[in-house]
């Protein structure tokens, strides 16, 4: 989208995470003028931090007389971020630019606007950052009913009805691959790639029929290794298959005979879309490359008709 | 025991892990004259530096003329230790002298035995180090016919009859604690200490009647704490729950309707023993303290028999 045709830098959109700022510069008619990711997320920044690490990057393009909108989504928004903006509370629409809360900046040529997250009461559960994925799976999918599972560190189901956030459950799974993978005694076992298919689908099947056996499975991967012969790929496939057969025997309400969409397009996404296919369940996968900006888009254009 | 009564320095015990060494001094009538901990654990240790350390803590007492027997058990015969002393293979006694690996030393005024560990073909399973507590409760307790639950950082279920280890299963429990409440997002919820029994207790049975659903329990921990007040000594008490739930869920086979004895008197221990009086199995407790000394003594008496 780079190129002659777009026009001067208008707005910009943000997806401020824990460990990284991608930030998207747009001319008027929301054609991309540049890209960035730096690795200044909320773990790296104090509150004080945040307008300096923004005019940094936009500096080149900022006008005096004509503010530059900016809006932002992700922990950015959180207790730890910039400022805090309040979750939704659900069921609610993925929140828009009518939930967004404005931050006061020191600079005049910026206006910043952070997006809020998602809370459920009961059961307590939070997202903060999914929910603008969500609005941008909506915005080219406005009909859909059903359920989406974004895989990622902290994987969610949620159920989406008539454009609403119903219900929603987050699993710490990518997070106990990763520690066990890296910081457990199984690292001595479990290969940092490779893959096999066929130890995937069955540890999938031995989680989702024994969930309780999940810390006995985990340690028959070391013991399979000392006594045994498990090539690490096929250890790395175990656990994996493991953790995501676990998540899916809590989930079944969410997918058992229900149309289930998975967010992105990373070898996690396509585990999640091949477990899900061996149990049965209709499953269509949905690149999130411009999901998030997708979002911020639409959160942006609401901002726009309620300033008018 | 240390004083006038005990004789000049005969044999030494030890007990050497991954992390800890743990030697005891004692005489021709087991009665000890000095006890040592150090962290010269495996870890510490390329496999030329074990008998340096040693003498390095058994200088002063070794003598030309009589060789001292050293008996070590744990870490230091596994394939990273010292030198291999290769598993029993189940169902067996706990190894005894009988089973033991002599090393070949540079100084010839010690003589080093390791005991082996024991493995279990089908489930893959594998122990180094608790075979020698089992083997100290056994010979306190030689008509012992039940279960052990020996907690810890992989706790272990065992059952024993008529003297032998017949089966056993290993949950990584105690290491997925550590993980989460040190290296996960939970670090910033989950207290380093404190304790709330009631919470404790739920979430036994929580975990109990929905194991499948940890993941997503681990998570709430989290949301609990942003959305509404979960003190950290709570949440600390509700993870132990969960996860030590979730074990005994699977290791119900071991302990519903049978004899268990917990091997250990720390705050784990005193957990494992609340969590099954609450599921109504019959349980007591065993200080572990001199357990694994006994076990190194019943070793050691073995193997005076066989080279008499």
């Amino acid at each position: 989208m780079t190129g002659s045709h777009t026009g001067p830098a208008h707005w910009a959109a943000v997806d401020w995470g824990t460990t990284h700022l991608r930030l998207w510069l747009l001319d008027h008619n929301h054609n991309m003028i540049r890209q960035t990711e730096t690795e200044q997320g909320m773990v790296q920044l104090q509150s004080t931090e945040y307008e300096a690490t923004l005019l940094d990057l936009l500096s080149q393009d900022l006008q005096p007389k004509h503010p530059m909108d900016v809006i932002c989504c992700g922990m950015v928004g959180s207790r730890q971020g910039w400022q805090e903006a309040p979750y939704a509370p659900c069921p609610t629409p993925p929140p828009s630019g009518a939930h967004a809360t404005r931050v006061t900046t020191k600079d005049p040529r910026i206006e910043v606007y952070l997006l809020p997250g998602i809370k459920q009461i009961s059961p307590p559960d939070v997202m903060r950052g999914e929910e603008t994925q969500i609005a941008g799976f909506l915005s080219r999918n406005p009909q859909y009913d059903g359920v989406l599972c974004l895989p990622g560190t902290h994987s969610k189901w949620v159920h989406i009805s008539a454009g609403e956030v119903i219900s929603f459950q987050t699993f710490m799974t990518g997070e106990l691959f990763a520690l066990l993978c890296k910081e457990s005694v199984l690292r001595h076992n479990v290969g940092a790639t490779g893959w096999n298919d066929e130890m995937f689908t069955n540890a999938i099947d031995d989680a989702i029929s024994r969930p309780a056996a999940i810390a006995a499975q985990l340690f028959t991967l070391r013991a399979q290794s000392l006594i045994a012969t498990l090539p690490p790929e096929a250890a790395r496939a175990r656990l994996s298959g493991l953790l995501i057969g676990l998540e899916l025997a809590a989930a079944r309400p969410y997918w058992l005979g229900t149309q289930v969409a998975v967010l992105g397009d990373t070898e996690v996404a396509q585990a999640y879309c091949r477990a899900l296919t061996a149990q049965g369940s209709p499953v269509k996968m949905t690149a999130t490359e411009r999901m998030t900006l997708d979002g911020l888009k639409s959160a942006y254009n609401t901002i726009q008709e309620l300033t008018k």
